[in-house]
């Protein structure tokens, strides 16, 4: 994922009131009164931050017609994307993912969607007993997915921490340094990518590359 | 985690300079001007992002002396979090987590640590290569991680969906709706809880509630 995926989904989702508004549009399909109402912002901000969200792709918007006056325009949520940032002492990971739908989903979850709709010919009373279930159940394991995950940030952050004492020891360059993480980083690195990567010529790439081999740092 | 914490991070985190200053002060401790030359920003307007990253805690400073001439400051990053967004049609999850540290490990983890700091007594090749070694597995691990998280979100939001159904089928209200998700996002509800994150008075919770018990949709 470019940086200029994340840098526009920064800029999209930074806004508190922009964030509110897909927050809302995540429950059903809203017009521009109901979020104004909701949110406490004026309508007219309101609009200018639903054209933003529609220019990129994360709102869709039609008329509806409307038995008292003009056509209403509605809105509704139009893409799905996940932005992860993880920051600290050396720790810096940051990833766009696009959503997965139904059809990846393993033989146990799928059996989960099944008793979702299966519950549809329950009793409202039971089948909302058995929805809240299933909501818990799936809040449960989202904790313990972020638990796992955090674990396995703390070792990437030991291991990047090992891989700056071993250019210590070496006594790399500031620019060594660089490139020894980035190749550990990126074990398929090319020397193009290298080079636009650190902002290097590919001649000084190649010289840092040979300075490793020397010291046994690099193959 | 308060809205206001994820307003600030997302405040902090928004700007890509900043960014860029968090990811080279993840790999080690760096002054004003090897930052301003690497990110290619003059070291004016570095300062002024650190001043800000510093004032929230991101980043930490001291004076160190100089052969030639005045002490010069070196900047550490001084703050591990993580955060999480995800939008779109049906969901809306937006996360801060603060970082564990390696005492909260499983035990195949644990091995993982002895493996790198083992391999200090290794050649320098031989060394390098484990720490290869492992950080692709760790990479491979966070994506697997990545994956089965976004299947559990794809669950989520058919929960949300099915939910949805249940109210419009009860010909719930706008407000019953409101409520209703509020209650199945948050089984341990309280009327004060509920009231503050509608903005809705504490009576008219009430009179939602009884309304969706009415319905069978709540006990």
């Amino acid at each position: 994922m470019s940086s200029t995926d994340i840098d526009e989904l920064f800029y999209l989702l930074e806004n508190p009131t922009r964030r509110r508004i897909l927050q809302l549009l995540s429950r059903e399909q809203l017009y521009t009164l109901q979020m104004s109402r909701e949110i406490d912002v004026s309508q007219q901000a309101v609009v200018k931050h639903l054209r933003i969200l529609e220019e990129h792709g994360f709102v869709a918007s039609r008329d509806e017609p409307s038995d008292r006056g003009p056509n209403r325009r509605v809105y509704r949520s139009a893409r799905s994307v996940s932005l992860h940032i993880d920051v600290g002492p050396s720790t810096f990971l940051e990833q766009v993912a696009p959503h997965s739908d139904s059809s990846q989903l393993s033989d146990e979850q799928r059996r989960v969607l099944s008793a979702i709709s299966e519950a549809r010919s329950m009793e409202p009373t039971a089948r909302m007993d058995l929805l809240a279930r299933v909501g818990e159940d799936l809040r449960y394991s989202l904790q313990g997915l972020e638990r796992e995950r955090q674990q396995l940030l703390a070792l990437v952050g030991e291991l990047n921490c090992e891989v700056g004492r071993c250019s210590r020891r070496a006594e790399c360059s500031y620019d060594e340094r660089r490139m020894l993480h980035h190749i550990m980083q990126n074990p398929s690195y090319t020397i193009e990518g290298a080079s636009a990567a650190l902002g290097l010529r590919e001649a000084q790439v190649r010289t840092l590359l040979e300075g490793l081999e020397q010291r046994g740092l690099n193959r």
